[in-house]
């Protein structure tokens, strides 16, 4: 399924990776404000949703619902931000985001909200090490 | 499938009615500055996407590519936006919005950037029905 696959550059710089799923590879953001996970179906030339085939789409549904499950095992949450935009990174990627009241952004999106804030260097580890062990990759 | 169903009221004010599709009620949010619709699935006490079922989840996705195929057929644009947030509004609700380079949020999201600019009277109508004519249900 991943033949020709490549992480867009901007994407693999705002982010880590945390595991490959039998469509998605996982990322976690790289901004400690937000618990909040991308996936990328691994195949290449996806822009939008609608391009994924009803087998990706059930995979894609199923492998957003693990990610979610896995963000919220690591961090409280009052609601789950669930977006495919795309305006500046064309390459389909879905985020996963678990919101929680007074974040940085409450109640408005994350996305174009001020600049990202790197994690420590600890904390990313401890958090993909988390989140991969979650999803029964780690 | 809409048993005890009622749309919530800021939806139903900051938005006009459609059509009702097999899972969701399409509704044309009232703001001029972007082609906007929001599918809602008509089961009472939906709050996260992963509330539903396999079944629903392929419909969502259906009448989801159904209302972006109208979108597209009624304005031009390069990307659309496609997200489930609800941290203000928590009724089970997705938005699809037809997106242009230099629109009034362009490229962020179009999630609380500034006060609704509602349509015309005339344009909301025309604006609907050639959505609802081109879902097949005008």
């Amino acid at each position: 399924m991943s033949e020709g696959f490549a992480l867009d550059p901007q994407l693999a710089r705002e982010s880590v990776f945390v595991a490959d799923r039998v469509l998605c590879r996982v990322l976690l953001m790289d901004d400690a404000r937000f618990p909040w996970l991308v996936l990328v179906p691994r195949r290449a030339g996806l822009v939008e949703l609608f391009d994924l085939d009803a087998r990706e789409r059930t995979l894609l549904f199923d492998e957003l619902e693990q990610a979610a499950r896995a963000l919220r095992s690591v961090a409280s949450s009052a609601k789950l931000n669930v977006g495919a935009l795309g305006n500046v990174v064309r390459q389909l990627h879905v985020h996963v985001v678990a919101r929680r009241e007074g974040d940085a952004a409450w109640p408005g999106p994350v996305w174009g909200h001020g600049p990202r804030r790197p994690y420590d260097e600890s904390a990313r580890a401890t958090r993909v090490s988390a989140i991969a062990a979650r999803l029964g990759t780690g």
